[in-house]
């Protein structure tokens, strides 16, 4: 995938090693620890205070669930480490709509984690800070601003201070738990803020709590899955990784998994400890006067403060560390985003702009575009945590699902390979060199099944779970997500099914022959200027069979002035004068080439036209619009093709000396920032004596 | 302005005759009746019921001015017939900087005008159906979205459907005045339904009456002043009139004034008749219990119902007819600004490209641009016509004054240049033919003195009102336009700067000299495809020196197939493979077409690409980025010279058999609608048998 014909320890160097790349990767899993206990508790709770006994048992649920996802995910890097993800998976092995099924649900999640992440950090942080409640919105909206122009501006993730706040985050969050427990043991356990507050819950009958109990088990559950978005990120990103790469991507994941769980069981015993009573309607807290006016502060909060006291250093510490890691969190999706459009334009579902590495205006517009929608969805919900996160989980399982199903698929298509090698186009595998790295040995047979048995169970899971999620969130707003997403793989089909029809239409056949006869050229001239000098000296040094000066007058004065000037150069090249009735530029020399072309018969007419080349963006509205105007309509015209003799105004010189900045995404595909070239300032005049015929 | 050389029968068909051209240019001046009394009512009322006994006095300095103006454009229209209003005569006469004044005044009152009209017409449908009202805002807006779709889709003015609705609005309201005339003078006076109301003022000593009287007497005034907006537009239209032009457009003109006082003056005084009391914030009014919930009728409403009674069919007329005839008011603008925008870019002010008549993308952006602009202000102000009329006022006096001072200055020039016709540059006036038009009699000199005189007058009163206006409106949101028209004012000149520098930069000088030898092409070949066989056979056509075609290895196994497909096709032309290690197409072509001329001297490379031409806009997304990106850095090397050959995708067939839809303007420029012209369908592929060297 790299490809890169670099020295290997050159390129080394640019490779993240696994103490950079685990806070990379995992500022998105990890992160999710800041809402998912909450939104766990938090259902469990519309039930009454005495659905909370069975929080323990949902939190378990959870954490089997994110054991069996980062297993599968190890067999998946193992088999895939090109960093396709699961869309590579299910495309390959469960055909192009499935492919196209993840895909669009990773696109839905790009846009979920950055409008997740920063609702829950602007929650966490105006639980540090209660007076900035009334501009909830305007805080998350302003962060996917500030997230976007960094973005726009380009930033290297791989850069230490990326790594910092993870690792400060996961230590912080750590000690909070360990204290809290060491408390709790001696006796001394933390008292939340809203222990004491009853929960309002309508009486029932005994069948309803039942089927309420059920109910609610599962919307915890699918909720508490929230845990589990961004565990893929790291089979994104093994491209990435320092050689042996499927081995260090594996131990990453790994390690990852370890400390997700950690602090997510460790963060919901000590909500269930310090008895956090978190509702989704403030005001069903029973005995708290300021629900109406004051913010509900986080469970990361309520626990911080309970652990550490209120107003302490490190209660801010825990919230600011909270914050951050949920803004980096954000940041993840914005360098994803490009790097799924990249792989979506390669296969053809997208715009093969995409697939440019290295276009700047196009991961600028990617940016613009994830930034948008996350605002938009922001505004929308009012940066109301629980909303989104129902919004969020849909699109994370259904590729999980997939991708997992896919997994299955490869694992018995190659045990099936390898049960009948004759039948396999692939040769038998090689014995790898004794000193192979861990990533080239073969996989044996029984590793196979041992993947086999854990990427179904994976898949399995993840589907009971997308059911779960499916059905209770549906009405509380999944809804929009099962719209947007066959929009976007319709969209995503549509494209494809264009390139196809358009590389057939191109296809070279036996049928079509080609056989231009004659070569005429033509100036375009418009005043005597220096750009239509150069344009008619190239244009007799190319020593075409016939050439003429043609100008298409408009302007009776300035007609007379180019003849005259005309003279006074000495040029000897014959000038046309076209008239222009409707002082149009186009429709006479449209009307002069079709009428040379009847004359001549199929001869080819190249037109020469100068064209600016400008140093800033903003030029390019003040110049070309007509020479751009003429251009395309001469296209149509049958036989002829346009010459564009570019002139360098002075402020493109400013064009050199840009430094390159990093795209979204390089690190995360392993990618070195191209070395600035130094480029030999431009001669700015032609050399050589004058030559006019 | 036109120099047509069609026959001027056929011209003529496509002007506009006064009947048609009276409402056309007259829905913007006329439509201001609809608030002006209302405001200089409003404001006089601010001190109290005894206030309104000024109300005359001020409707007749205004009606004083509305006469000074009409006949100061008299003689604008006379002097200078192009089209170009305020901005030409300022631009002419008192130099740049001043014509680029009225200039940035006019854009922002192009917005304006849409802003208000739009607000006094919902506040008219609201008048009509009270239900309307909480959607205010949401009305505004969509009647500018409306607008805007309108003149995207296309319509040309002068159709006679937009003549109805004005003559309906004159001769409603006119007949509605005649009635409360006729039942006044007859002992039954209409009485509005706010007579009885009595209006809140604060006490105050004596001296500060006194003091507050002439503040409010002042502002009284500048609010009436409202109803001189848009009188000027007819002298922007005379190459849309009829021959004689000048007489034409005067005569319409002074129809014109005449029309407007009568309705200015008539509704005011049955507004003092029956006793409406109009206040700024509603609940001023003593006695209106409905203040906070109800919607404060408008003037024109409260007239109509007091004279036809609520709920009649008269009543209903009035308030629809008003209505339309404000948004034909603001359908003016978005005829006039782009006018505008091409005038100033035939000046060099602003960007060439708004000159080219017929870019409908062009037009597009500008209707666009004022439909946002217009939108955002009537959100930021919730369509609040009292202070929206505030920054309206501002922009139409600064262009009145700078005209009207323009049009002295002429004047006193030419009646210098009659006193000492030696040192003029024009040749005495011949004495025109007996049958001769009105137009081409020459002034004499006592014309051309009571002309001066009228243009002192009006300028040293539109003075005047500027600086009243100004002084009373500044604090009340005025100086937002004083924000807003130095931007414009510094963008306009930052453009004409520029245009000017680059002039400078690429004019021809002594020194420079051109001398290109040699002829080399090179045909980029990606992968064997229609398109770059039939850039190869154009090439091949051209018969360069030397010829030879390119292919950029980014990809082993594509590479490998070019290769058999190159043999296959049996081509003779020498295949030359760059191998590119970062999988990056310019670069290496750079590289080599450098190498080339290092060892060729100055030799001209032509690089041959195809370009895909497509049907439909959205198809550009998905082509020719990769072409455009390698050209675009192929166009910086040292004489390089890129031949673009067209490969028509079958979609471009699309292209053809597209209507011209009539510009915006186009009417009032009187420019006829170019005429569809029969374009041949395409031939598909090239004919003649294959040659291949």
């Amino acid at each position: 995938m790299i490809g890169d014909p670099l020295p290997t320890e050159k390129l080394e160097g640019q490779l993240l090693p696994k103490k950079l790349a685990l806070p990379i990767f995992a500022s998105d899993p990890l992160s999710s620890v800041a809402y998912a206990p909450q939104e766990l508790v938090m259902i469990l709770l519309v039930g009454g205070l005495a659905f909370l006994s069975f929080a323990p048992w949902v939190a378990v649920a959870v954490v089997v669930l994110l054991v069996t996802v980062v297993a599968s995910y190890r067999q998946l890097i193992r088999a895939y480490p090109s960093g396709g993800g699961d869309y590579e998976v299910a495309h390959r092995n469960l055909g192009e709509k499935a492919g196209l099924v993840v895909a669009s649900a990773l696109l839905v999640d790009y846009v979920m984690t950055v409008v997740v992440s920063v609702a829950s950090g602007v929650d966490n942080i105006i639980s540090a800070i209660p007076e900035l409640a009334p501009w909830r919105v305007e805080l998350a909206v302003a962060f996917v601003v500030i997230l976007a122009a960094i973005n726009l501006r380009g930033v290297s993730e791989s850069s230490k201070a990326f790594a910092v706040p993870t690792y400060l985050f996961i230590g912080s969050v750590f000690v909070m738990i360990v204290v809290g427990l060491t408390r709790t043991a001696f006796g001394d356990a933390p008292v939340a803020e809203s222990a004491g507050y009853e929960v309002h819950a309508e009486s029932l009958t005994q069948a309803a709590v039942v089927l309420l109990l059920l109910l609610l088990l599962l919307r915890s559950f699918a909720s508490g899955c929230s845990a589990l978005t961004g565990v893929e990120a790291i089979s994104n990103g093994v491209p990435a990784f320092r050689v042996p790469k499927i081995r260090n991507a594996q131990l990453t994941l790994v390690a990852m998994g370890g400390i997700a769980i950690t602090l997510f069981a460790g963060l919901t015993a000590m909500a269930l400890i310090s008895d956090v009573h978190y509702a989704e309607v403030p005001c069903d807290l029973i005995g708290w006067a300021g629900c109406e006016t004051e913010p509900q502060r986080s469970l990361m909060a309520q626990v911080a403060a309970a652990t550490f006291g209120d107003d302490t250093v490190f209660f801010y510490l825990i919230q600011a560390t909270t914050a951050l890691v949920l803004l980096l969190a954000a940041n993840t999706a914005f360098n994803g985003f490009p790097l799924l459009g990249s792989v979506l334009a390669r296969d053809g579902y997208a715009p093969k702009s995409l697939s440019t590495r290295g276009d700047r205006l196009i991961y600028s517009n990617g940016v613009l575009i994830l930034a948008l929608a996350a605002s938009v969805i922001l505004v929308v919900f009012q940066a109301n945590l629980t909303v989104l996160i129902q919004l969020y989980i849909i699109g994370v399982f259904v590729s999980f699902t997939l991708g997992q199903t896919g997994m299955v698929r490869h694992w018995l298509r190659e045990l099936a390979r390898m049960r009948h090698p004759a039948g396999s186009r692939k040769p038998a595998p090689r014995r790898p060199p004794a000193d192979a790295s861990p990533d080239d040995r073969p996989l044996t047979r029984g590793a196979m099944q041992r993947a086999l048995v854990i990427n179904a169970i994976g898949a399995a899971m993840t589907a009971v779970v997308l059911s779960v999620v499916t059905v209770t969130k549906f009405t509380h707003g999944a809804w929009i997500v099962f719209v947007l997403m066959p929009i976007l793989f319709l969209l995503m089909l549509g494209v494809n099914r264009y390139y196809r029809d358009v590389e057939k239409e191109i296809e070279v056949d036996p049928v079509t022959t080609f056989g231009a006869q004659g070569d005429h050229a033509i100036v375009l001239v418009g005043r005597m200027q220096k750009p239509t000098l150069k344009a008619l000296d190239y244009a007799i040094a190319a020593r075409h069979d016939s050439l003429e000066a043609v100008h298409v007058s408009i302007d009776e004065a300035q007609t007379k002035q180019l003849k005259k000037d005309w003279v006074k150069q000495n040029i000897h090249v014959k000038l046309r004068i076209l008239s222009s009735p409707y002082r149009d530029l186009s429709h006479p020399l449209i009307a002069y080439l079709k009428q040379h072309r009847a004359e001549h018969g199929s001869e080819v007419v190249t037109v020469y036209m100068p064209q600016y080349i400008v140093g800033h963006w903003w030029e390019n509205i003040l110049h070309n619009h007509k020479a751009r105007r003429i251009r395309q309509k001469l296209m149509l015209v049958h036989g002829v093709t346009v010459a564009l003799v570019p002139w360098l105004l002075d402020s493109s010189d400013l064009i050199y000396g840009r430094r390159s900045r990093p795209l979204p995404g390089q690190d995360r595909r392993g990618e070195p920032v191209r070395p600035v070239r130094p480029v030999p300032r431009r001669e700015v005049r032609e050399p050589g004596g004058a030559r006019k015929p």
